[in-house]
C-alpha cells in the first residue's frame, strides 16, 4: 500500500511510460515529491503547459508509445490544449494527468477551481476521474492503454489532491491496449479490382502509412497500376530522403491540391479521410475530391494500415520492387539568404537520421523538394494547424531519440506562442538544432488575406500581420533561454552555423534573416 | 448594408468598445481588412491569445468597460482561456470575438475544426453563436451589454467566417446593460443593528468596495463600531495608498488568514463571498470563516456595493470621516538587493497615479506594508491564480490610462508564460515599468512542497521547482522582444533604474535579482 502518487507512477512506469513533461502546481506536489521513489521516471520540467503537451506529442510521435504530461488543474490544462489538438490530429498516445483540488475542496469554488471535464473532452480521447486510492492504479494502467490503441490518443487522468496524498493505493499492472484490427480482405480484393481497371487512380496515405513500410507498399502498387501515390497534407510523421520512395505531399493551398488530384476517378484512402480544404474561401468548395470521383477505403486508422498495404501490393505487385529515392542534394547555395534558397541550405547539409520539427509554414514550401535525396529523415507536421507546435515538439522527438539529430524548422510568428521550449532544450542539453526563419511577419496571413478575397490593402490590417515593428531579435531571446545563437544572413553563414551546431553538443540557435 | 465584419465591429464602436487586442487567423481576415473602414477602432496585435486575453482583462479593471479580443478558432481560444479564467475571477467585461470556420465547412472536420462552445462555456459567462448577417449587429450589442452586467463577465461571440464576409449585415445600436440593483435596506438596517450589537465583527470587501469610496465608507463604519475591515486575498483593482483608508488583505495563507479573522463573531461580506483557502492542505480546513461565527451578506456583485455600504456608513458613522493613510514612504534601501528590501525601493519611489500589475507571488509578501504611504496607486491581483497574467494586464492597463505610470510586478517563473506581452509593449510603446523580481525557482512550490506534507526532500522533486538550471537572462529577454532592459543586483541600482524607467517614456525591463 502507498500514496496514489505513487501508484500511479509506479503504474505509469510499469506500462511503459517512462517521461513525463512537468509543469506542476500546488496540487501536484504530491506526484512531484513521489518522482524521487520510482527512479525509472524521469521529470522534464517546462516553464509552460502547452510546451509540456507539444512535447509529449513529439515524443510519442518518435517513441510510438506515450510520454505523461503533468498539469496543474483547469488552467494549466486549458494552456496545454492547442498542442493537445495537434496531437489529436496526429493520433499521438499522450496521457495527461492533471491535477485536481481535493474533491472535499471542490465545493468551496476557490479561485482555481474549474470544471475539468469540458476541456479533457475537447480533446476527443479518453478521459477519467479517479475515484480513490482503490482505483487509481487501475485507471493509470488503462489510460495508457487507451492512449496506445488504434489509432492513439489523448488520454487524460484527472487526480484529485487528497487521492494523490492519501495511502492506501496499490500500483496496478499494466494493460494491453487493443491492436489494430486486421484488414478486410474482401475490401483489399475490391480496391486491387479498381486499380487493375487501369482508370486514373490516386492513393491518398495518412497515419502509419507514411513510414517506410507503408510507403514501399505504395510505392510498388504505383509501379504495378500506374496509380499515383500523395501524403497527407500535415502527416504526423512521414519517413523520406535517399532510400524511401519519394511521395509527394498533398498541397496546402486549394490551388495546389486540384492540381494534384486532376483527372482521378478514384481516390483510395489509407490511414486518413478523403481530404478537404484547410479553411473555407468564398465561392470555393470545401470538398478537394474531383467532382465525379469515387472514394474508396483501404484501411481506416483503427486498421493495421500498413499490413492492409503490404497485402494490395502483393496482389497487384508480386516481384515488383518499390523505387526509393536517389542520394541526391542540391548544392550549397553563396550569397545573400533568402525564403528560397535557405531551403537548400538544409537539403545539402541534412546529417544521417535526422528527425525535422517542421513549423516552418510559409517560408517551407520549397523545403520538400530541397530535402527529396537527402539523407533519410522523418517529418512531423503542425497536423492540427494550432501553431506553437514547432519547438515543444522538438523536445519531445529529442528526449525520445537522444542518439538522432533533431532540427526545428520553425517561423517566426508561431516560435513566439511557445518559446520558452529553449529553456527546456537547454536545460535537458537536447541536441535541437532551431533554423527560426525569421520574415518578420505573419506570411501566411498575408496570402490568406488576399486569398479570401478581403478587400485588405489598409495600412491597419497590414499592421495587424506586420511582425517588423519591433523586429524580433531570436538570438537574443535563444541566449536568454540558455540557448547559444548566431544570426545568419547569408547562406555561407547558415551553412557554417547549421554545420557547427549539427557538430557541437546540445541546442543551438540560428535566427535565419530571410 | 455592410459585410458581417464591418457590421460587428461599428456595432462594438457604438457601444463604447474601441480597442480590441488581436491574434488573427485566416478566418478572421475579413474582420482585419474591416479594421481599416472603422476608424474609431484600435487593433492591438499580441503574439499570443493569453496575452490578447490578459490585455483585455487588465484594459477592462482600469477602464471599466470591455475590450474586446479576437481569437482564432478553438485552438486560438483555448490558447486564451487561462487569462479569462482569471477575467472571470475579476469580473472583468471582456468581449470576445472568436472567428470560426464557415458555417458550410465545419461539417468537413478540417484540421483547426473544433468545438468551440464547450471553451467559451468554461468561462461561465455570455456566449452566442451568431446566426448570419440579420444577426450580427443585435448580437454584439447584446454582447457587450452583457460583458457590463452586473457583474462584469466575459461574453464570447462566434462568428463564422461566412457570416463575416456576406453581405446583408447591419450595425445595430447600442444595448443598455442591466444595472446593478439597489441596496436592500432591510439587509442594511439587519447589518446595522450586528455591528451597533458590538461582537467581534469583521467586514470582507471585494470587487467594487476595494475602491477609494467603497474604502472609505466601510472605514468610517470600523472608526464608529470597532469592526475590522480586510479586503479579499486577490482583488480585482486595489485603490490604496496615501489619501486612501488603509485596509489590510485577507492573507494567501490560511494561517495568516486564520489570525486575521481569529475571534469574529460575525463575517459580513460586501461585493465577495466567504473566504477559503487557495488549495486543500492535508487535515486542514478549507473553510476560514471561524467555527461559530455568522457570515452577512451586505451585498452581492449584482448589488451596488459602494452604495450599499455608503447607507450602511450613513446609518451607523454619521459625521464620522475615514482615517486617510498618511504619505509615510520607506526610506530608500542600500546594499545587496533582496526578497525582502525590493520592496522598499518601490515603496519609496512609487509615483503618482500608478497602476500596479502584481504577479510578484512570493517575492511581493512585504509589498504592501511597504507601499501603504506611497502616493495613491491601484493594484491589478492574480484573480484566479492561473499565472502568465502579469505581463498581459500591464499591456491593457496601459492601453486603458496611456497618462498613467504603469508598473508590472513580475515573478520569473510566471514570466515565461506570456513572455512575449513584452514585444506588444515595445510596439505600442506603452508606458510599462517590469520588474522582474528573478529568484531562480518556483518558490511558491518550495513553500506549498513543505505545506501539503509531501516528504519533498528529493533532488528530483526540487529540481522541478528550480528554474536556475540553466539561469534564464531575462534582460536579453526583454531586448529580444524590444524592450530596453538593465540588470539590477543592489537597492541603488533597483533605484536608479527604476527612476530611469518611470522617467524615460515606453516600456522597460528591470531584471532584479533578488
Amino acid at each position: 500500500m502507498t500514496n496514489g502518487a505513487r501508484a500511479l507512477i509506479t503504474t505509469l512506469v510499469d506500462s511503459g511510460v517512462q517521461v513525463c513533461f512537468a509543469n506542476p502546481g500546488t496540487s501536484e506536489m504530491h506526484f512531484v515529491a513521489a518522482l524521487d521513489e520510482v527512479p525509472d521516471m524521469r521529470g522534464v520540467l517546462c516553464l509552460f503547459e502547452g510546451v509540456a503537451t507539444g512535447a509529449a506529442d513529439g515524443y510519442g510521435r518518435i517513441a510510438g508509445k506515450p510520454a505523461a504530461t503533468l498539469l496543474h488543474l483547469g488552467p494549466g490544462l486549458s494552456n496545454g490544449l492547442a498542442n493537445l489538438h495537434n496531437a489529436r490530429r496526429a493520433h499521438t498516445p499522450v496521457v495527461n494527468v492533471i491535477g485536481d483540488h481535493a474533491t472535499y475542496h471542490k465545493k468551496y469554488d476557490a479561485p482555481l477551481e474549474s470544471d475539468i471535464e469540458p476541456l479533457t473532452d475537447w480533446t476527443h480521447g479518453w478521459v477519467r476521474r479517479t475515484g480513490g486510492g482503490a482505483e487509481v492504479g487501475r485507471d493509470t494502467a488503462e489510460a495508457v492503454a487507451a492512449a496506445q490503441a488504434s489509432p492513439g490518443r489523448v488520454a487524460s487522468l484527472i487526480l484529485p489532491a487528497d487521492i494523490s496524498w492519501d495511502d492506501g493505493a496499490e500500483a496496478a499492472a499494466a494493460v494491453e491496449p487493443v491492436p489494430p484490427s486486421a484488414p478486410d480482405a474482401q475490401v483489399i480484393e475490391e480496391i486491387a479490382e479498381v486499380l487493375r481497371g487501369g482508370a486514373p487512380t490516386c492513393l491518398l496515405l495518412g497515419g502509419p502509412a507514411t513510414g517506410l513500410a507503408g510507403l514501399s507498399a505504395a510505392d510498388r502498387i504505383a509501379a504495378a497500376t500506374g496509380a499515383r501515390t500523395l501524403v497527407e497534407t500535415f502527416p504526423a510523421r512521414l519517413t523520406r530522403g535517399a532510400g524511401v520512395p519519394p511521395v509527394e505531399r498533398l498541397g496546402y493551398l486549394a490551388e495546389q491540391a486540384g492540381a494534384q488530384l486532376a483527372g482521378i476517378e478514384h481516390l483510395i484512402v489509407v490511414g486518413t479521410r478523403a481530404p478537404v480544404t484547410f479553411f473555407a474561401y468564398p465561392g470555393k468548395p470545401s470538398d478537394l475530391v474531383p467532382d465525379g470521383a469515387v472514394v474508396h477505403t483501404l484501411a481506416g486508422l483503427e486498421t493495421d494500415v500498413v499490413a492492409a498495404l503490404e497485402q494490395l501490393a502483393d496482389l497487384l505487385a508480386p516481384g515488383i520492387a518499390a523505387r526509393p529515392a536517389p542520394p541526391v542534394v542540391p548544392e550549397l547555395p553563396t550569397g545573400e539568404l533568402t525564403a528560397q534558397n535557405w531551403v537548400d541550405v538544409i537539403g545539402a547539409l541534412l546529417p544521417e537520421r535526422a528527425i525535422l520539427s517542421d513549423e516552418s509554414n510559409t517560408s517551407g514550401v520549397l523545403l520538400p523538394a530541397a530535402t527529396a535525396g537527402s539523407p533519410c529523415h522523418d517529418v512531423l507536421a503542425l497536423t492540427g494547424g494550432a501553431i506553437g507546435q514547432g519547438l515543444p515538439v522538438a523536445v519531445g522527438a529529442a528526449v525520445a531519440a537522444p542518439d538522432r539529430p533533431v532540427i526545428a524548422l520553425q517561423a517566426d510568428g508561431s516560435a513566439a506562442y511557445t518559446i520558452s521550449a529553449l529553456w527546456t532544450m537547454a536545460r535537458e542539453n537536447l541536441d535541437v538544432t532551431t533554423v527560426l526563419l525569421n520574415n518578420n511577419a505573419y506570411a501566411i496571413l498575408r496570402l490568406e488575406l488576399a486569398r479570401v478575397g478581403a478587400d485588405g490593402g489598409g495600412p491597419k490590417a497590414n499592421d495587424l500581420l506586420d511582425l517588423s515593428r519591433p523586429e524580433m531579435d531570436f538570438a537574443a531571446i535563444a541566449e536568454g533561454f540558455g540557448v547559444p545563437a548566431t544570426v545568419a544572413t547569408t547562406c555561407e553563414e547558415l551553412a557554417e552555423q547549421f554545420q557547427h551546431a549539427l557538430a557541437a553538443p546540445g541546442p543551438h540557435l540560428i535566427d535565419a534573416r530571410i
